[in-house]
């Protein structure tokens, strides 16, 4: 067998209970560029980044800033605001892709912090993949309260970022922030078990190659394929982990979008992420087993029954379409999600949880 | 109280059995420095770099090979010499302070090799923070194998480095390589559970604020000042976590290094990892109750009896008189895990695993 074991049966009962977020802080610059100012400053069409990417303002650090101090100032608010002792962390974990040092971690900056409650035994350091860091950090955080490694205090997840881009197309795309979030058992945003769907493949759409430059390559298109072709697969295994699930316990029926109570993502800006509830929307109707159409919510839809997921990443048909059928579903489930990032723009590692932040805020 | 939680009663009993290393795979360069030769052409005195430091010969990576082709090759050859399916990694992690990239990581690169597989539902990224990377990433592989998270599969390890020092006295304690570990259940050498030490500080004693060089800056006795203090305080706090578990279990006894079957490091050249088990048995000596010594493994040090070891870091009596007394302690159940060490020198991340390499070769 290729599967070395299986989760012994009794598990469940065994984990400590609703681990999850307990609390949670973001930090962004108070300097911003307004995306209508920058518009007449590149000579692009009014609306280019406003209305097209959907960005009405973009935060930027001044010179007195860099990743340590955006991080070093959340995680502070954080503990400040919960009346938290560092004494009671156990665990502290950094993702992010703002590398200053190529060996010295932003968390052992953060231990500064920590220096006065003589407490260092606290594991985890940081992690690094493009805007996938923060996620990493917080799944090792779950991973760790969960395990015998856990020694009762909470793990402390930061993901702080500063992106910043080469004059061009991909320029009002940029931001600044930093999320630090405490997590624990008994949490208000408790996670679900064994139902992750993650993709991971080897693509050169974002990079940082040039070690002296804050800027990244970017291949723009390849970029936007990349993330709809992972949403596309996240999805499937999501779907498939839930359905597996849902038959164990009597069940068989197929998740769609209907189940879900908010989708929020990674907002690279916001247009993209409107994009995704149609792009998740086509998932479910190319999936949807029943072929009659008229009266469900994939009515007028019809025409684009034969099309396959791997053809229409470019497809503007597709996704006009899509866009307008999935129009309430975006206003219902997503766009309050999308505050911090279209006021503050993209802030990569932790743009998903500014969007969590947003949504719970409202 | 500060502490949110504590492990449920049962957990023990619900946890995949006896979690650990299923196989263990290490690559290092063919090429290779002769340190006898590397003391004539810095002129130095012979045996300095050979006795001093401990080191026969530094490996290094000609220009054909990067960090991302050591761990190509050792994920590679892992795979193949345990006829292990791609199919069967459900995570796969990497701990290098090697970096090419600010935002690709190794790990994407890895997934290369699992394109036949069609395997993407692989968590986990890379990890950073000094030597301190391939740790981290095999604590959180095994914390995700005891986690909800776990899906059954295994998970894969990497560690790998390139090091390499500007002209002075760090030279002769570079080398490179990389180790790929499988961590799964019912493996041949199990981690325990719950009693990590750790130590995390924020220091400048080695760094890489040069984004174009690949030397670190390096201040070497302040970096010696860190290991030996922090080797005291990951003592301290596993002895007192043995201790309490001991306690629980109905024996109330002091753990010392006898305790031990055998005491690995990391190794950034062969003489402090000795000087290290001299520390540890200082460590104890301090720690011991009893102060009839005449008749005790720690005859003829009664003039040390109250040093403080924040006073001896370079304390050249101190140090002499404990490595005398802990030679033998050395050579049983130290000295054969520093083969790869001593031959082809420090690997940052993989040091460590080098030196577990050496020790279950032997």
């Amino acid at each position: 067998t290729t599967m070395p074991g299986s989760l012994p049966v009794n598990a469940e009962s065994c984990w400590p209970k609703d681990v999850g977020i307990v609390a949670l802080e973001i930090y962004f610059p108070s300097q911003y560029v307004d995306q209508t100012e920058l518009e007449k400053y590149d000579g692009v069409n009014a609306g280019k980044y406003t209305i097209g990417l959907g960005q009405s303002k973009m935060g930027f650090c001044s010179d007195r800033e860099d990743i340590n101090s955006l991080c070093l100032t959340v995680v502070q608010k954080l503990m400040e605001r919960n009346s938290l002792s560092y004494d009671c962390i156990g665990r502290l974990e950094v993702g992010t892709e703002t590398i200053i040092d190529k060996s010295k971690s932003v968390k052992t900056v953060l231990m500064q912090l920590f220096e006065e409650s003589g407490n260092t035994d606290v594991e985890g350091i940081d992690t690094m993949n493009a805007c996938y860091g923060g996620t990493a950090a917080l799944f090792n955080a779950i991973n760790w309260i969960e395990s015998s490694s856990w020694d009762g205090r909470y793990a402390l997840v930061v993901a702080g970022d500063i992106a910043v881009y080469a004059t061009g197309n991909a320029r009002p795309t940029g931001g600044a922030g930093a999320v630090a979030m405490l997590v624990g058992p008994n949490a208000p945003l408790i996670f679900e078990r064994g139902l992750r769907g993650t993709h991971m493949q080897h693509a050169y759409d974002f990079y940082k190659p040039d070690m002296v430059s804050e800027y990244p390559v970017v291949d723009g298109k390849l970029s936007i394929q990349c993330y709809l072709s992972a949403l596309d697969r996240c999805y499937a295994v999501y779907r498939n982990k839930i359905h597996a699930q849902w038959q164990k316990e009597g069940t068989d029926r197929h998740f769609t979008l209907n189940d879900f109570g908010f989708m929020i993502f990674h907002s690279p800006y916001c247009k993209l992420v409107q994009k995704s509830v149609a792009r998740l929307f086509l998932n479910d109707f190319l999936g949807d087993q029943n072929l009659e159409t008229a009266n469900s919510v994939f009515s007028g839809l019809e025409a684009f029954r034969d099309v396959k997921l791997e053809d229409t990443y470019f497809d503007r048909d597709v996704e006009k379409a899509f866009m307008k059928a999935s129009a309430e579903l975006f206003n219902q489930k997503t766009k309050a999600s999308l505050l911090v990032s279209n006021q503050n723009g993209n802030m990569y590692t932790p743009s998903v949880y500014g969007c969590l932040a947003s949504l719970l805020a409202q």
